[in-house]
């Protein structure tokens, strides 16, 4: 049986969101006692927690998940850790430069995770503020590469270039789908089969994910 | 490149729910226009479209979504045909005989997939009323197997015996995760890869989930 690390973070009512975004809710719908049954209600964003974008959450005219090949939710990954052992400070940027010394990971077609250490801070309140950033010019760097998907542990890839890194890697030509927010990267090496299918919304900009490393046997 | 079959049937604003289940609402929340951005907010119940059930959707003190491992969503299917090439009659009971003659596919601890046709009525009204169903003595059947996993493609185990077959199915000494909702099986062979993981709610009775069948290359 292969080994499964949940990289998604928890869904809690009232937990945290990106400031501009909904808030997250769960309540009760029915219930044993009214009901005969449990079941929940939920309210959220489409960007809530551990999540994807598709290119229509910047690009106008850009494809919404419906339209993005289901082959590139899974398969194998790669993941880039620019903090071994630890984790990037707060508000470092994230340079080509730092990039270009895990240029091999960056394959064609390919997924790549990366490693900042930053999911340490979910919860706190510098999480969605302080995080390490791409710089525009990484943004590029990685769109030239053409690969298929970029994972991330901060929950947006940049505040100090954040429209222009989401226009870079969604926009055409590059089409990277973004995964942001995941967490527990620790529990994974270097190789690993990735997994997080969006939820089938027909034309949205984004969805919750339950993103998942796979180890095989 | 393995080959990837949506068994997932779409979600769209004020799409069909269970009769007693919330409605599926999905609006604009930020809009290129007001925010910059596309960002999407979603309200829907915890058993909206395709989906799974936890023990603790039916059983008092069952499991939530969040203490079932993994290893459950994930892994090697068989799909049992109760209707080649069609589909099973409306209302038709599902009877322990029926699934005897399919009795090599449930396997202690395997996840097996019930195609009985009917999600060709999706979006009809008889979907959610005329179901074929399992009888309380199938569920039974099921139960004593042990399997990990059941997948149907009706929105629901049974009108006939819905409350029995949740318990039986969901309580203590089975605790089989029960995935409703499921298409497109006629896109699957007999064997092949389940992937169908719940979104990272804590303490729920069940989540929509993105189901697909992986066919290795």
């Amino acid at each position: 049986m292969p080994r499964i690390v949940d990289l998604s973070l928890p869904l809690r009512d009232g937990g945290p969101s990106y400031p501009s975004d909904p808030p997250l809710r769960i309540q009760p719908y029915r219930t044993f006692a009214a009901g005969g049954c449990n079941v929940s209600i939920v309210s959220m964003g489409t960007h809530q927690g551990t999540h994807l974008d598709a290119p229509w959450h910047f690009i106008e005219g850009g494809k919404p998940l419906d339209r993005i090949p289901l082959t590139v939710f899974y398969g194998p990954a790669v993941m880039v850790d620019l903090a071994p052992g630890g984790e990037l400070a707060a508000k470092t940027p994230i340079t080509p430069e730092m990039l270009a010394q895990h240029e091999a990971a960056f394959v064609s077609g390919g997924r790549v995770i990366l490693r900042t250490g930053w999911y340490a801070r979910f919860g706190r309140p510098e999480y969605f503020s302080d995080l390490p950033s791409l710089t525009a010019e990484a943004a590029r760097w990685i769109a030239d590469k053409r690969i298929a998907l970029l994972g991330l542990d901060m929950p947006t890839p940049s505040k100090i270039a954040g429209r222009e890194c989401h226009h870079t890697l969604l926009g055409p030509g590059a089409e990277i789908v973004i995964v942001e927010g995941l967490t527990n990267l620790h529990e994974l090496a270097r190789d690993f089969i990735f997994a997080g299918f969006p939820l089938n919304f027909v034309g949205l900009d984004g969805s919750p994910i339950r993103a998942v490393g796979v180890i095989p046997e």
